[in-house]
């Protein structure tokens, strides 16, 4: 291994100051001052590792802002990189978990070479026949998400109508994939044709919809594609489309709430006017994070890795090439950028 | 038994008119015109019920208003007595759950006698230490509610913090023992100094306050009260104190859904502005309805009467004597009239 002998540039993508609002991409600089010895340093029990995709997450934007106080998110500093997950080879190991040239994923900077202190909570890749940018989605902390959300909150039942906000992002898109596998009839919204032609044409779902093109909202839209009412929401968005759900779900419905993308930015929340459908349709609604959820990674790995091995699941993926990207790739998620699960290839194995 | 030789009058309550908004009295009307033979009409299956405790609770009135299409629930015609849970003496069984004599609780007449066509669904009195109006309350359709909302949905861990609206009610003052016997720290809101008294000094409650003295709702008072945060939401009352325990609740909090009395009869819903809370908050926010939880009933006994039998639960039940007061009673629950849980009184066994 050539590139452990001696030390390298490592490319950086540094958090430039605190976002105000909506992060932007001038939050953000690329670096290439900084440079890295690739192995362990002397007196750590840790990894180095060589990043090769980094999961674009909402959260992370979230995160920019430094006013997020939850010790399950890492901290953000100025002129440091920034972390999230993504997949890795490990090119030097002083854990006992790990050894050279293992492919992992877990939490890491937005740089090319990271030395990981403490990379206990990482994943050792086993499957290597699936696409390694998988596991930054499927079969990453989007898919677990996924799991988690539609499987133990939402409970499916066979026959059972799903409907899916933010439809063709990273979670949606596998959300609506599961609902399929189990039986479940799926319509999905999503903010442009394009995507609402991946969700029907590409990815499975019964329906789908363009939620800028119903006026009223998506009330009228889901009474149309849900006449006998929603078992399950997997609400990515919260605010007015959650409002326009709850009229619409049968008695004993689960909305699983995973994500409120709507609300992050909003200056004044959307106001909810049907809660009383909580009480009379009984319906239990329940908020989730993925980050208290890794113990059920080998749930997700048995359902969904021999689906993925015969090709019963696809994995949408929009990769931009080059960590100097991936600042606008972060940014984009907030207007719809992105048509599939945005990752950034850093480098190859 | 004297009363089984013939036919008697039976006066009866009865629905004058589908209400209109808010049930008022005039909807309701007293009669003296009927007559019942005591005993058990031939080619019937069913009881004859001597009916001595009815119970008040808030959903007759919505009942009340016919819009209601609920196949758990009874319906109302005009010109016949209303109907609600009850506690009885069979006066005369062709079913063979039943003996003359026996002591029941279920759905009957507001009215002196009722016959009962499908008893199956009644519930024989074994505890007979117990006064019987406790069979509208703690140990009738009341106590139930109370303890699948709290343990069921609300899942109580010792030392946990709960808060219960509405909490000089029925279910909130039942709520709240129970959630004392659980080793739970409680407060309760109520609408009068009165309710707050007997909240602090008679139920147990380790504080409660007067929501209507709380200047912006109860957002202040809350922080006040927990300063750790709410673990638990018995939620009574929905609207804008569900909105303001939103912020106030701790991680992976639980609401339990059992009544939106403000939201019932409001023009124009309540809006909820803290609905992001569920996602941040990871809460698990539950409706329920207890007539499809009669199968935990067991469940309540066997909890509930050895804590009656020595003194630890108190029940205190605000008792009008005679069917005549039955409208006015009913109807008093909507503006907070009542002290405890309202039952009437119609006869002694």
């Amino acid at each position: 291994m050539a590139e452990k002998a001696g030390v390298v540039k490592n490319k950086q993508v540094l958090l430039k100051n605190y976002a105000k609002g909506l992060a932007k991409e001038s939050d953000l600089e690329i670096s290439t001052e900084s440079t890295i010895k690739l192995e362990v340093p002397e007196g750590s029990n840790g990894v180095l590792l060589k990043n090769l995709y980094l999961s674009c997450d909402p959260y992370l934007a979230t995160i920019m802002k430094g006013t997020l106080h939850n010790p399950l998110f890492p901290v953000y500093s100025v002129g440091s990189p920034i972390k999230g997950f993504g997949v890795s080879k490990v090119l030097d190991s002083k854990h006992p978990n790990f050894n050279n040239g293992d492919l992992v994923w877990g939490e890491t900077g937005w740089e090319e070479y990271s030395h990981i202190e403490k990379p206990d909570s990482f994943f050792k890749i086993e499957h290597k026949d699936i696409p390694l940018s998988y596991y930054t989605g499927l079969l990453g902390m989007t898919g677990l998400t996924a799991y988690v959300g539609f499987f133990e909150i939402g409970k499916p039942k066979k026959g059972e109508k799903v409907f899916v906000s933010a439809a063709s992002g990273a979670v949606g898109q596998v959300v609506g994939q599961f609902a399929k596998l189990s039986g479940c009839y799926v319509v999905g919204s999503a903010g442009s044709e394009e995507k609402v032609d991946l969700l029907k044409n590409k990815l499975g779902f019964d329906d789908a919809f363009n939620y800028k093109e119903e006026h009223d909202l998506v009330a009228a839209a889901l009474k149309r594609y849900f006449p006998e009412g929603i078992d399950i929401y997997f609400d990515n968005v919260g605010g007015k489309t959650l409002d326009a759900v709850l009229p619409n779900m049968n008695m004993h419905g689960r909305i699983s709430v995973c994500g409120m993308i709507s609300q992050y930015n909003a200056e004044k929340p959307d106001p909810l006017h049907n809660s009383a459908c909580i009480l009379f349709k009984r319906l239990r609604v329940e908020g989730f994070q993925v980050y208290e959820c890794f113990h059920l990674y080998p749930k997700l790995l048995e359902f969904a890795v021999p689906y993925i091995q015969e090709n019963k699941i696809t994995c949408v993926e929009d990769i931009v090439e080059g960590l100097e990207n991936g600042p606008a790739a972060l940014v984009g998620l907030y207007s719809g950028r992105n048509v599939g699960k945005q990752v950034i290839k850093v480098s190859s194995p």
